[in-house]
């Protein structure tokens, strides 16, 4: 980014949606980055911070005095400023929240008295709520008298005498039916009420399994708080998936892609560390046949093969199960049935690649005793990375354990020593 | 699921959504899963195809007459009965529109002439358009002369006097604004029109962007065609996610948690064919050598750690540039800012880890050569690791090959044969 340019790019920002803005600014390595802000006009400087992830939002953040933050997001909705607010140190947290316009504190307060993860932190306070005993008449009156809805409202939240949810009424029923009828001839009960701590999580799983594009966030007395959009949950379940992905490196999926080398290199240490006590184990295992490889080195040569074999069938095993742990598809009724279909798997893939990889050995090194050996470790490796495969994640999540975090490593270390053992095992009862 | 069991599924399955009853099926095993299905009442087995996994939804189609699935998709909206229709095979899918109703019979086949995976193959037909040039009180008279608005109506499309898209008309005006206005004061411009060529990617990066919730499709002369809604991509922004996680294994995320063993060990024998070329060839640089491992039998106990330790610093690395790409946050003006930040980070930690496990192979072996070999080679392996972690999915990018699925096994070849060969090569020179 060239100073000359820096013109341009202010008065092209308006053209641009704030979320693309908020991908440029992703995209940029950090002291162009800072550049480029400065540029962008304080209009759209509220809204590109609603799309920028955790670290890179909480980076330019740093940089704002608390009343330019409060400027620049004085015109977004709550369930925005209450994310912004989310990014902020403790004490500037506090020291913002203190600072904003009389309309949205309390309602900010509110939303920030519960945990991030959860429906109360994700809601939007700015709904519409109507008793459901009125006509469609003295609703339109009442809507008209509002002048305007909140963006992206779709439906009206329906209650009864005593504030409680009954259902939504969908905007089109009040076009297309009589003034005279009342609210709970078009009640649709197909939304559900949310409670208010249920888990980011389980309110995005809702959200994908009755094709909702809102939902009322009700307190445990049904009593209705605020209002979930799909536009939200979109990002969760974006970042559900990318969670799995980055955390079987050992990664974090709010990384800035340009943090400063050293604070990646600390963080990512920290999984090398672990996978290094994984390899010396491995490496123990062969320690304890260095007489025979001192005869054979050829077993050296091969032993690399099993381990990577037995990794790779083990890996594919492992995928398939976390991701259905993680959608749900997975628990106590049917692991029986998955942990026998993948076996059976690694026994077909195992017989196969025997008789392959055995034959190859032959062929390369011309002595039978070392084929069948070979053949034999990779059979019981593959057999044994499938069984490994099932089992790990369902016994990380029984523990409570991220299985998408920790599943890699141990797996690794299993069909690493164990393929070791076996072939050198078998090699020194055998050829020695 | 025993016999005695199936009246109560049978009326269970009316008290669950069928998103619900889609995620019990595809948990339950192929045998107990024909059982369950055929104990599911016909008026819902439609609304629970749409929501399987394409191989679980072509294997019970597989088992049903056309007649049969004509019946139970009637009551389906049209872009529904497509999604169904492409789970066919060729010759049933003509049957199949063929015996269709005449009302959804031509939308169907339109929508079918597309690409599965554009707009117009993800598009529903049943719209409502309105002219720019007429009041809101004239659109009123029309809505309440239709009756009802197709599902999930929050806005209707706006065309001009020749049928071009224009905008959109959120129903909300209707309801707050003067019958007499026209429809062009309030149209909203800020929904863009999606060509009816472009890809499902596409669609969904989009959606995403300006926190869409419908949006028009439209022919290459700018006449409305059809609309996406957002449950339909959110359907696609799972599954993108799901792919990347799925190919770095070597998976397809469409498969069928319990696709026959045989079937499954087929898919994935490819994959480990790919993965033994690599493993041979981290051989043959291994048998390079078997003159120095025979003489210094410690080489072979080591040599894996530094593969390891390369293999899952790469794979950090990777990860991250596989996701960047993926998002569109990486391009040519910010790939080298990338490759420089993680080559870095590679030599940070090729630094700390060089450092931390020479001390720790001098301890185990009391070797100081051994022991600075085995640093260098760590210093070496995890710096070129970064570096092609980096470098494979932009090349492989470029050549218009998936980086999520090539990336991971091109990569292992890369840090595992490199390792052995900085070591042993060094430790030959050095030893010997």
């Amino acid at each position: 980014v060239k100073d000359q340019n820096l013109e341009l790019i202010s008065s092209l920002s308006n053209q641009f949606v704030a979320e693309e803005l908020a991908e440029l600014l992703e995209s940029t390595p950090p002291k162009e980055r800072s550049v480029l802000w400065s540029a962008i006009a304080a209009e759209i400087q509220g809204e590109i911070l609603t799309h920028l992830n955790e670290e890179v939002r909480a980076n330019l953040l740093g940089e704002l005095e608390t009343h330019e933050i409060v400027e620049i997001t004085e015109e977004l909705a709550v369930d925005d400023i209450v994310d912004i607010a989310q990014s902020l140190e403790q004490k500037e947290q506090i020291e913002f929240v203190e600072s904003l316009g009389e309309e949205n504190r309390e309602a900010v307060q509110m939303v920030l008295a519960f945990e991030e993860n959860t429906a109360g932190g994700l809601m939007s306070t700015d709904f519409i709520s109507v008793r459901a005993d009125i006509t469609l008449g003295v609703v339109l009156r009442y809507l008209r008298q509002l002048g305007d809805l909140p963006p992206s409202t779709t439906a009206l939240l329906v209650r009864d005498r005593d504030d409680h949810y009954v259902g939504s009424l969908q905007l089109r029923y009040l076009l297309t039916h009589d003034e005279d009828s009342e609210v709970h001839e078009f009640v649709d009960q197909a939304v559900p009420a949310i409670n208010v701590y249920t888990s980011a999580k389980e309110v995005a799983h809702l959200f994908e399994k009755q094709d909702l594009i809102f939902a009322p966030v009700v307190d445990d007395q049904n009593r209705i708080l605020g209002r979930i959009t799909i536009d939200d949950v979109v990002d969760i379940i974006r970042d559900e998936a990318e969670h799995e992905r980055m955390a079987s490196a050992g990664l974090d999926e709010d990384e800035d892609i340009f943090s400063p080398p050293s604070r990646s290199a600390k963080r990512r240490t920290f999984w090398l560390g672990i996978n290094l006590l994984t390899a010396i184990f491995a490496s123990i295992v062969i320690g304890l046949f260095d007489a025979s490889i001192e005869k054979v080195v050829a077993l050296a040569v091969l032993m690399p093969i099993i381990a990577s074999m037995g990794g790779i069938a083990g890996t594919q095993t492992a995928t398939i199960v976390i991701r259905a742990l993680a959608t749900g598809k997975l628990g106590k009724s049917n692991s029986r049935s998955l942990l026998i279909k993948e076996s059976t798997v690694g026994l077909y893939n195992g017989l196969i690649w025997a008789v392959l990889t055995g034959a190859a050995v032959m062929l390369w090194f011309q002595d039978w005793q070392l084929s069948a050996i070979f053949a034999t470790a990779m059979l019981v490796n593959l057999l044994a990375a499938a069984f490994a495969g099932a089992m790990i994640p369902l016994i990380l999540q029984r523990m409570r354990i991220d299985p998408a975090l920790a599943s890699g490593l141990m797996l690794t270390t299993v069909t690493d020593s164990l393929g070791f053992f076996v072939f050198l095992g078998l090699a020194t009862i055998v050829l020695l």
